[in-house]
């Protein structure tokens, strides 16, 4: 190669893709510009940050700027992409001094991730407001939760952290009461963190269960495991504005725009409802889009642009179940695809892999995890036409002690009966299971073939049948009375 | 049909088999002959029943006699069928009471299980020597096991134990040393329930890691744990015999047969030294054979016999990665193919399903998973060239509290790179993963498509790869490099 890769991303899509293409070409040259200071942080930890059960800061850090130096790459933080020539293959590149430079590429990677959005909701300007999608929401708000006395500043031990916003927010009054704004995994996260930190928790969702894209089954028992862990969970009811001009005063809820609406006197107010691509680069290109607005890539993660992929959460992925374009922005899909398409860049053509969605959740004890099409309305918009059981077993043998009651959801297509995904929820080692479902997926495996797997028992650990075999053959069942 | 069907054994197969053919033909008649008192118990929970963590063996049975009654099954307890006439379709039962009878049979199953097998010891007329394979064994240890005075005789509360046995092991005094020959799983779940009671205990294992099946990264962590609780594990160490006249005395170990033998005194030996199919009813009937003596059956669960079928300890089925037949008497496959054989009898024809040779086991706080060809033996023998390569990743995100070292051993044949089998050992929810790679065995998966599984990911519960794909990325570096 004339020309260097080019990254435009130091998180995990960007750095996989350097790191892999650096060990498969140790002689060609990688470029990583970062906009800011921050690099190789870990989004998902960041609730457990904020509870306290990781200790520092840096703990959810993978890769030192250093450690990236070693591995031969050349990271460039305070470097803001701002334009691509996909003609002259060429970025656009001003730096925080105030500089500005063209940089030339062979292949050029877009990892700029995605960003919260917000809906309806400013939380610029108001104290006690946050979204929580970067690292310096997130010291912010460990900083706001603290007693001002008790606030350890090591706390957010990592030089890329806005000190001065830090400081800002240890220096506020401790508060008492909190609202989460959406009842998504990060909702759900956070309310178990701020329970854990000794607030009174309001979590509203908008819909009827929580955790929508787990379905209903998951929904129920995760909003049961955090009413008894005390938090408040108004499902059904949208949060209609937040109240307060510097400081965060309550949240109005329920009026829809009409009358009956209700104040929940608040002093800390966190809004999870959603994250949104980061594509601005590519705009004016002409690149294609999919999903979301995600950039459109295609097996090798490449966009519709010669030279220039795509990867992250910025980016689309083939669905393990559908074929079709899917956006969902998760942790492996973002290493996954950046290590490929490093391999790819280097000469050794790899495919980024399909996503079924698989995703695993947290709340107190209670323990969840989603694979594939579990809402009937996403089976029939792929032209599946989906049948539905949900099993309640034991996750032991009934006289091990532990043996903890497991719901187990499968969704199959009636005339090929196979497996378009599934849900499973209980305390006991029940989110781990999920990925039982995610490899049968992956393999287009049918119900009856479902139900013959050979998986695991010994008393510890399962019942002679599996919660997942008994789905099985409960739906196996339902498929053969039709 | 004009003439029942007859089931030989009321344990796991016969009973799923009745049970299924009962729903599925509740107008038909099914015979189960039981030649004891006991039906319907969980062999597998025996140990904890021994350490206390089960408090009742009553709490070890499936089904109590009335349940079966009430499901329209004609139990017949206290029958031992001890000829089959294949041509005349009948079977000569004889009673406890001395009474004889012909029973003619539309249809039937030989659900006869295995039996403790003991080498060159015999635990016959010993006081302190046992073999566990069976409830009158598991109660009598149980009540030896107690000192005399504070031994609860409602531990042992089913009707069908041997309760002049029980009365006399619990009269002697309790044992302080113990030892079990054969380091298996029924040796390691003993070992632990034994330090449970209180006991020195000593684990001799002939081979030179304990649990063969389940490979040397398995067996070396589960010796550790076992160490750590206290166990003395003497591996590469075969007893040479048990040492007793009334009552046992010492085992003797370490001579092969010449000098340098060594005496152990011990108040309590426990062999487990494998189990063997009990196939002596089809003695002289010609009846196929396969693996281990095993009762040959087809994908059916039929034998060579016409409308003979066979199912659980004493059958063999086909094996998964291999296609030919095996002999592994587990839990799950002779609950499984009673189960369809039921189904089958009654009219709907059922497969009974492949076996992968999944097990898990429980040692202290280690937990460990084995599934498929896990030894090369095995694997060149069934004609596959196999590489493997053995991980340690992280069970959850590093900064997650309770991450620990998972040890993943994967095996592929080097041409086709199909999975061949693995093993999972570690002790933060490892045993159940081991369902993720009998999935994909089940589907013929190969290394690069289980790389690019989608598999589930949260700080809690799987770090980002989870050390299955850690596992294998690394085997498919190196079947990359020949």
């Amino acid at each position: 190669m004339s020309d260097p890769f080019v990254v435009v991303g130091a998180d995990a899509a960007g750095l996989s893709a350097a790191s892999k293409f650096r060990r498969e070409a140790p002689d060609s040259e990688v470029i990583v510009f970062e906009k800011g200071r921050w690099i190789s942080y870990a989004y998902c930890g960041m609730p457990y940050f904020i509870e306290g059960r990781v200790e520092r800061m840096s703990d959810l850090l993978s890769l030192s700027p250093s450690e990236v130096d070693e591995r031969g790459i050349d990271l460039r933080r305070d470097h803001e992409v701002v334009a691509v020539d996909p003609d002259a293959k060429t970025v656009a590149v001003e730096t925080a001094d105030g500089d500005s430079l063209d940089q030339p590429y062979d292949a050029l990677l877009v990892a700029t991730g995605g960003r919260a959005t917000t809906g309806p909701f400013d939380v610029r300007g108001i104290d006690g407001a946050f979204t929580l999608h970067h690292m310096d929401a997130a010291a912010a708000i460990d900083a706001y939760v603290a007693e001002p006395d008790a606030y350890d500043p090591a706390r957010a031990d990592v030089s890329a952290v806005d000190r001065e916003r830090v400081e800002r927010n240890a220096a506020m009054p401790a508060p008492e009461t909190a609202a989460i704004v959406g009842g998504g995994y990060v909702g759900v996260e956070t309310a178990e963190a701020l329970v854990g930190r000794g607030l009174d928790v309001h979590l509203f969702q908008r819909s009827a269960h929580l955790l929508p894209p787990f379905g209903e089954a998951v929904g129920e028992r995760v909003e049961s495991a955090l009413v008894e862990a005390g938090v408040t969970v108004h499902t059904g009811t949208p949060v209609d504005a937040l109240v307060g001009d510097d400081r965060i005063e309550a949240v109005t809820f329920g009026g829809d725009g009409g009358d009956g609406a209700e104040d929940l006197p608040v002093d800390l107010a966190i809004v999870g409802v959603g994250i949104e691509p980061n594509t601005e680069l590519l705009a004016g290109t002409g690149v294609g889009v999919g999903p979301g607005g995600a950039i459109r890539t295609d097996e090798y993660g490449r966009t519709s642009l010669p030279d220039v992929y795509a990867a992250g959460d910025c980016a689309t992925a083939r669905h393990t179940v559908t074929g079709a374009v899917a956006w969902m922005p998760l942790g492996l899909t973002a290493n996954r695809a950046g290590r490929a398409i490093g391999a790819t860049v280097a000469g050794d053509p790899s495919r980024v892999g399909d996503i079924a969605g698989t995703a695993v959740v947290k709340a107190f004890e209670m323990e969840a995890g989603r694979v594939g099409l579990v809402e009937d309305e996403a089976a029939r918009e792929a032209g599946f036409d989906p049948v539905r059981e949900t099993v309640t077993a034991g996750s032991r043998s009934g006289y091990y002690p532990g043996a903890a009651p497991t719901d187990v959801t499968l969704v199959a297509d009636r005339d090929s009966e196979r497996l378009l995904g599934g849900s499973i929820v209980g305390p006991d080692r029940a989110a781990i299971r999920i990925d039982t479902l995610a490899t049968a997926l992956d393999a287009d495996m049918t119900l009856p073939e479902i139900e013959r797997l050979d998986l695991a028992y010994a008393p510890p650990f399962s019942p002679v049948w599996d919660p997942v075999l008994v789905a099985a053959k409960v739906l196996n069942g339902t498929l053969d009375e039709e």
